[in-house]
């Protein structure tokens, strides 16, 4: 069994990489829902979809979220009407959010998840980290935003001063988490390449989440979102440095540092290799085309496999 | 000031008629809400949204309810998700949809009406009769059925055995249908040609409504749905059969025995006016066209005129 522990596009993106070198039931990915919010009387999960639409092969190839080849008329009737329109809603990834809020209603957010999952083709086990609510609140310099007021609306310009995740202290890990970490045969936990602070960080925030972690029986790695200096994309080094941290790849390894046991940098960080404390994998961890994802997965899992025999 | 009570297609068209020949400011179309329902978590209105598209042009001709042109892009990929797809919804006209609901934990469902027919450009006056809720439920020889469920989903095929409108013993009537009824210069009162059953009596249901139609200040006409022993559109017919009605103009006439002061027959039925106790206008009743909608609009209005002189 493989966890891999998942934001949305970057991270999405390895997590189909290892869809295609493990058997389906062997992968279980674990996804933050710290972005997660309710908008237009819907229930929006942009990480879950993100990885479901990128798993299914159905994600828009350009932006990464949405669907390929989706329509935008709701976009534009709403627009003319007065509506909210900052947030963007596909026509056909509009369903998704419509049939999760109205299922939301009878069944947990795990089971919605995987009756989604089912339609759409998916046969690897996504989960959400928590069935319950734990939601992203950015402090910034201009007072505290709602994850998607920071990330969307404000497309990520004021400047961070931390993050605080709303409900996580009393949240429980989803069955799905707990079943995937307790398999007999866990054979590696992996942090994808997602934002550390906004991907990663909420999950971790669950103290159920680090419990399992902290008593893992397999290798955690971790993959830096940072190569060469600068996030592939998103705000990963905008927000490092707005925390005074390091916009580098050990800026992101020293995150992690007590948690993981191995760390995977890309080939333009090789020289930074040695400043990591724990062993390390230099790779290309860029993923342009399925090939790069599938070649990422094959060298993170073989590096894990390494871990196991040391 | 013309009052014009509606239902959906047939009315909605009527009512657009009287939009070329009246002000925009003296003219109140009043709009049954026992359609009313909850659909995917969204309050969808069919008659307000059809007399909101027709008035601002923007209804498909074919259907005569949603939106020209609209796209089904939405109601294809919650198929294929295993969404709830019986009631159709236009990837346009969602919008519609999503920004009343919207609207309405704010406001009222008369104030959500005038933003968005400000936004479509309709500029007469489109009120629901009543801000609360009157739920239409069908009787039926197989029970009791929500009236979507009876009128869309099983498509009016279950016998007809009465009809209840929830709601409607204690609703008020809308703000807006109580000023243009005590308008000063009130003209004319006019049932548009929509069902009587489904469209017209939830609305004379509201003892507001009721009351206020038994002190009217002016003549109160109704138009048959009914031509030549058929409806133009929908369950009419069907239902005064199975309500054992007659099926005509005289059948409808019946039903309104008492409340109105005048009643308007297609040519079609010009043997059926000796049938009826008021005084009757024998006129082109069917609307093909602008033109035919026009014509109606302006005889109606000219009978009615007749009627105050009488």
């Amino acid at each position: 069994m493989i966890v891999a522990f998942s934001g949305g596009v970057g991270g999405a993106k390895l997590a189909a990489g290892l869809a295609t070198v493990v058997k389906p039931e062997r992968l279980t990915v674990v996804v933050n829902v710290g972005d997660d919010f309710e908008h237009l009387g819907l229930r929006i999960c942009p990480d879950l979809d993100t990885v479901m639409y990128t798993l299914a092969g159905l994600a828009n190839p350009t932006t990464g979220w949405g669907l390929a080849g989706d329509t935008a008329s709701f976009m534009a009737a709403l627009k003319e009407i007065g509506g909210d329109t900052w947030f963007h809603l596909g026509d056909r990834d509009l369903a998704t959010h419509v049939e999760r809020s109205r299922l939301l209603a009878e069944m947990s957010l795990s089971e919605v998840t995987l009756s989604l999952c089912r339609r759409l083709g998916v046969r690897q086990a996504v989960v959400p980290v928590s069935d319950e609510q734990v939601r992203t609140i950015v402090r910034t310099t201009e007072g505290p935003l709602n994850f998607q007021d920071y990330f969307v609306r404000r497309r990520c310009a004021p400047s961070v001063l931390g993050l605080t995740f709303e409900g996580a202290d009393s949240a429980a890990a989803s069955d799905g988490f707990l079943q995937a970490m307790c398999h007999p045969q866990l054979e590696a936990i992996i942090f994808c390449p997602s934002n550390p602070h906004l991907s990663i960080a909420p999950m971790l925030a669950i103290s159920e989440v680090r419990a399992c972690l902290n008593s893992r029986r397999a290798p955690l790695i971790a993959v830096s979102p940072i190569i060469g200096g600068a996030a592939v994309k998103g705000p990963t080094a905008k927000i490092q440095k707005e925390l005074g941290l390091q916009v580098s790849a050990s800026g992101v390894a020293d995150l992690y540092q007590g948690l993981i046991d191995g760390f995977v940098l890309d080939v333009q960080d090789a020289d930074l290799a040695h400043t990591v404390s724990v062993p390390t994998l230099v790779t290309q961890t860029l993923m342009r085309d399925r090939s790069d994802r599938k070649n990422l997965a094959k060298s993170v899992l073989e590096f894990a496999a390494s871990l196991r025999t040391r």
